[in-house]
């Protein structure tokens, strides 16, 4: 962190002060505690860092210009503030401050723009691509609690990208591929067929994508598989799986990697007998193993 | 400051301060170093925000649909996040930053959103009214450096809204009224005939509008007449003058108040007579002084 404050003179700092004591004074009044808290809390950060980076009036019309293109863009299809809020790591620090990681839990990750309702049952051992062009992966661990208990029956949602680095939403024509849902056995154990997971770019045409472009940063994502887990009682899991070696688990877009999320996806060459006796027509595939442990309910 | 930050164990404020540091660190190779700092400085104070009152999901989702909606009712001819900027004092923090008080120099204020080229030249003593409706008001005063001296030939651009709370440039027919240009004499001295202030309101039918609903202040600004004066070799001012006993002072919707600003208007009752002789119609009329002082050139 190269903070480089420069020397504020006394009455100058007074006058930043008095409006930052004004500023706040003004949401004094505010009805909900909650929200006086946030506006509040908005307003100390948000002059902080005018103040800190002494903030010019070029630089402060290009963040206006920047926010009017960011909501230009913006429709019912396409959320560039969310995919601002994803590559400032803002979602990814929400997710972290709603998800307290708890000792022997499972860590959440982002949910992303992709996860919609509505995704086909299938059976244990069944196939979630449905057809999604991409290499057949072989899906198994268990649902336990963390005092080790199995979860017979929970839920477990699983969604990702086919190897053209498209979702099922994407391709505007309503149909759903690498998108289902299933349920842990009487010993809280699971297995599916889906997709080895392959990078993507999140969408980098927008002012979003300028911005990443201009700080030399990449738009794709980790390789990666996406799970929601919920059972009664406990709390509601949403997280990735990432791919053990994708050389771009250092620089995810929108920061979702943690160490314990990557996983070792095995590759099997072509003619690697399945381990339900499926027919793979000869493709090489690959094997991964992601054990969930789910926390308590927040009290 | 009511700063109530909830305990965070150690193994969460652990996972909070990764991720800022991985952030912080994707911006290290920013080709522009001053992008990198305002990047690297707004992730900082951002994720210090969301940490600090534990943003929620549903917090989070709001904060994008108010961003959202923003972006939509943003114009060519109504810029929301600007008034955004404004009722959160950031605008007016931004000036202050830019514009560093200076012993004995006159403070500046926020431009504002109605400041426009071209307006017309009037001689001393003249009518920038151009017959916008309100009571008339004398204005005068001398314009100098911080050492004293007067500045002759300085421009001063004076504009200011009606009595009907809305400025030329909102009435949508092109013309130019209660707005226009003059010089300073050889003594520095100025004066012309304008409009006594009267409050309005911001535009407050959007979501900064609900915004200020939800928060119980007030959209209205305190009476003012803006000014900008630039002479070369002195450092241009942009400011307003306010009115003594108005009492909106304290609760400006856009933090544009400052103590040495606001000045006496004296009114004049029906039928005193004008101090340059001209025939007011027996109407009352109000006057004020404004000296200006003119800060160095920054070097």
């Amino acid at each position: 962190m190269t903070t480089t404050t420069p020397a504020v003179p006394d009455r100058q700092r007074h006058v930043e002060d008095e409006l930052v004591r004004t500023v706040l004074a003004s949401f004094h009044n505010t009805p909900d505690a909650r929200l006086k808290e946030l506006m509040q809390g908005l307003v100390r950060h948000l002059h902080a860092f005018i103040r800190e980076v002494r903030l010019t009036e070029a630089e402060w019309q290009q963040a206006i210009d920047f926010l009017t293109a960011t909501g230009h863009i913006t429709t019912d299809r396409r959320q560039e503030f969310v995919l601002l809020s994803d590559v400032l790591g803002a979602s990814m620090q929400t997710i972290n401050v709603n998800h307290e990681a708890t000792a022997g839990a499972t860590e959440a990750t982002v949910v992303g723009p992709f996860f919609v309702e509505g995704s086909p049952e299938i059976a244990p051992g069944g196939d979630m691509a449905a057809g999604a062009p991409g290499e057949p992966c072989w899906v198994e661990g268990t649902v336990t609690d963390t005092d080790g208990n199995p979860v017979p029956g929970a839920r477990l949602e699983v969604w990702e990208a086919d190897e053209d680095g498209l979702y099922d939403v994407q391709h505007d024509d309503g149909h759903l591929a690498a998108r289902a849902h299933l349920y842990t056995d009487d010993q809280g154990a699971y297995a599916f067929w889906g997709l080895t997971p392959t990078p993507y770019p999140i969408p980098h045409d927008g002012p979003v994508g300028t911005l990443l472009d201009k700080t030399a940063r990449s738009p794709l994502r980790a390789s990666h598989l996406h799970f929601m887990a919920a059972s009664p009682g406990l709390r509601t899991l949403v997280t990735h799986i990432f791919v053990e070696g994708d050389s771009l688990l250092g620089s995810d877009a929108v920061f979702g990697v943690k160490e314990s999320l990557v996983k070792r996806f095995e590759r099997q060459p072509a003619g690697t007998p399945a381990p339900d006796g499926r027919d793979l027509s000869g493709r090489s595939w690959s094997r991964v193993r992601f054990d969930i442990v789910l926390a308590p309910q927040r009290t």
